[in-house]
């Protein structure tokens, strides 16, 4: 019998076996008063199950407010789970049942999402990214190192001739990967399909003279009918990417994009803090990106190391090899990591490092943009600290007779690396 | 020029002015350093514009982790206002203004959206609800009192039969709304299209009987895709209601459902208390409930006074007030809030209060299945309740002559009211 099994950090004044029997009772059968049709039979069928409770620490001041009082919190990883016939295959009901009431129970103190387990049924039902890492490489043309990317900036205000002049400098500098800022989509002062016509013009000519197809990502978070139009603009066009919100569009919103793409899902995670700022509220990165992955997100933001939000390293690390770790054993649903947030060639080698290989975007803003030498410089300071990485070479070492990756160090080293 | 204002709660290390101006500049023109193309008369007529910062506390310990740390934390309520152009009339591309990076900024140690208003414009391209309060009951039939609902329980495990079996019992006991769980929608061991039929059947020969409908929120909580065949065969078997977990439909999905429905969207709001256990993180329901309803959610859950869960009877208050406010003064947009969670007669009252009127939804589980006299002494009990509340008679002083409120007071009254 299959089973959906899910981890969380508990905390609670009670004992842990049962803060923990409450959540598993609210979770499948249970209310306030026992009502006639809750049998035994039916409990040991549906009920949730208490898998591992392992106790981590204990404090005396409670994580989150609203739960029992008491003198000590208990902390502890717990492990539930569910028979795959109380949900069946379904991503939406999977989600109410994973993340659903349980955080508003007073019988805990801190809840957070860590990891989920899915049964192989779903990879049937949710075929996952379309692209994902192969998909994308093909789509580039970039094979042998990392895809190096940057932003539209200013985030707002561009028109589109102005966000194409920009494009235009960008594919002169030899960039693979260009995305809109997730805060403009289709705005009255860019409206989407001008600014794809103008800036797929660019590529399209950039491709002709080249050979080189930049990837461009058009933000076109919308509603799902009018993504439906902003998707054919773009395909009508040559384009090769689409970018998403993820929280904005939901998993049903995500899944039914999946459904009409014919392009890569740049999937832009805006919004993770809210899941993740607090240590004992939540869903982590890990589990999260599971989920999104099975709703078909070719790329998934991790941010970056020495980010420029309140993320630590440990916790990017981790949500990068999240990203690159197969979903099920025959069904391996790889998404593309996006490296993105405060980067530029000097996080290069850490972040090959991390992920064990060149298997991701690397997305620069002003690390490219503001680079001394032009753009054009920024991207090959970025090149070449991958190719320093690679050869196992210290950045100032390889900076020695690299002039892209010196002035990249010079300008950003000091104030940007503690 | 119309406008978009958001209030948020912040608290900072540093001065206040300084992180709202980081916060204000994320989420409108803003990079690490500064780009070529963003001029002065770009960042003014497209950067977000400090409304309003007012103190309303200090504090030596930060509520949120992550946060650039100071002897000081400085809190304030923070009106911030963008133009309308930088997003267009666009939901999902509002979310991510309103709701997207600034979370994980370490310029701040604890950040919550608490209200917003939106110009005008949204309402053109969003009409709300569909059916709302009125529409609600006209499908129901109940127009001069609360809509009296309960829960199919068990949650999870019933059979379609078995489930038919309850809902006559129900329809018998006088029930004018009945909703599945929100942890099961189109399982196994009760696929949604036998469910409907076996329930529909009972409902339909109930009214025929009667002339009273009963309306049975079906959970078709799922891809958009099936959604549309659940809610063609709850069209084809007469009935008047699908229920959709709102968290994991999200916006973009909500909305597309909203398009193609003919019936009302009872909206479940699971998994809000991942958005508002902590008090400096996340989203006020005044906020939330808003955006919703934009989306198009007929029903919106605003929990219960007195609840099994964490919420205080305050913000459940505030809740129930923000879905009875009209949304724009010329397009109200009014939803029907639902009261639900541990509730029976004994907070009718109260919540009549509140609401200042019957217009609400009021679903009891064990308080009307679990009534010693029935469930048909459990709906009796609480129209009791309200017709006391009407006449603001108190509970205990009309219970006198009315046995069903007696029973309820004598057995939920000492266990569930302090």
């Amino acid at each position: 019998m299959s089973r959906i099994y899910a981890t969380y950090f508990l905390e609670t004044s009670q004992s842990l076996e049962h803060a923990a029997s409450v959540i598993a009772g609210e979770q499948s059968c249970g209310t306030f008063i026992t009502t006639p049709g809750e049998t035994p039979e039916l409990k040991e069928r549906f009920g949730a199950k208490i898998e591992r409770l392992e106790p981590i620490d204990k404090t005396t001041t409670p994580s989150l407010p609203g739960g029992k009082p008491g003198s000590t919190y208990y902390q502890a990883t717990m492990t539930l789970s569910w028979p795959l016939e109380n949900v069946g295959v379904n991503l939406p009901t999977l989600i109410a049942t994973l993340l659903g009431n349980l955080f508003e129970l007073s019988d805990h103190t801190g809840l957070k999402l860590l990891d989920i387990t899915l049964p192989e049924e779903f990879s049937g039902r949710y075929p996952g990214p379309a692209f994902g890492i192969s998909g994308t490489r093909t789509l580039t043309g970039v094979f042998q190192r990392p895809i190096i990317g940057t932003i539209i900036k200013p985030s707002v205000g561009l028109t589109p001739s102005a966000t194409a002049e920009l494009v235009q400098q960008l594919c002169d500098a030899g960039i693979d990967f260009i995305k809109d800022d997730e805060l403009m989509a289709d705005a009255p002062h860019s409206p989407l399909a001008e600014r794809v016509e103008r800036v797929m013009a660019v590529i399209n000519s950039h491709a002709q003279k080249t050979g080189k197809k930049v990837m461009y990502a058009v933000n076109a978070t919308d509603e799902l009918d009018a993504m439906k139009r902003h998707h054919d603009v773009i395909v009508a066009h040559e384009g090769t990417c689409l970018m998403a919100s993820l929280h904005s569009m939901g998993f049903a919103g995500l899944s039914a994009l999946r459904k009409f793409s014919q392009l890569p899902i740049h999937g832009h995670r805006n919004g993770w803090g809210l899941y993740n700022r607090h240590p004992a509220l939540g869903v982590s990165y890990v589990a999260w990106q599971k989920l999104w992955r099975l709703a078909g997100a070719d790329h998934l933001h991790v941010n970056g190391l020495r980010n420029k939000f309140f993320e630590s390293d440990a916790s990017v690390a981790s949500s990068l090899r999240a990203v690159l770790t197969p979903l099920f054993p025959d069904a391996p649903l790889a998404a593309m990591p996006v490296i993105a947030s405060g980067q530029w060639a000097g996080q290069v080698p850490d972040t090959v490092n991390v992920a064990q290989s060149g298997d991701f975007m690397f997305v620069a803003g002003g690390g490219i943009i503001a680079h001394p030498g032009g753009p054009g410089a920024g991207v090959r300071s970025v090149i070449e600290a991958w190719e320093a990485a690679h050869q196992r070479i210290s950045l100032p070492e390889y900076a020695k007779n690299h002039t892209a990756l010196r002035q990249a160090l010079e300008t950003f080293g000091p104030t940007l690396v503690q």
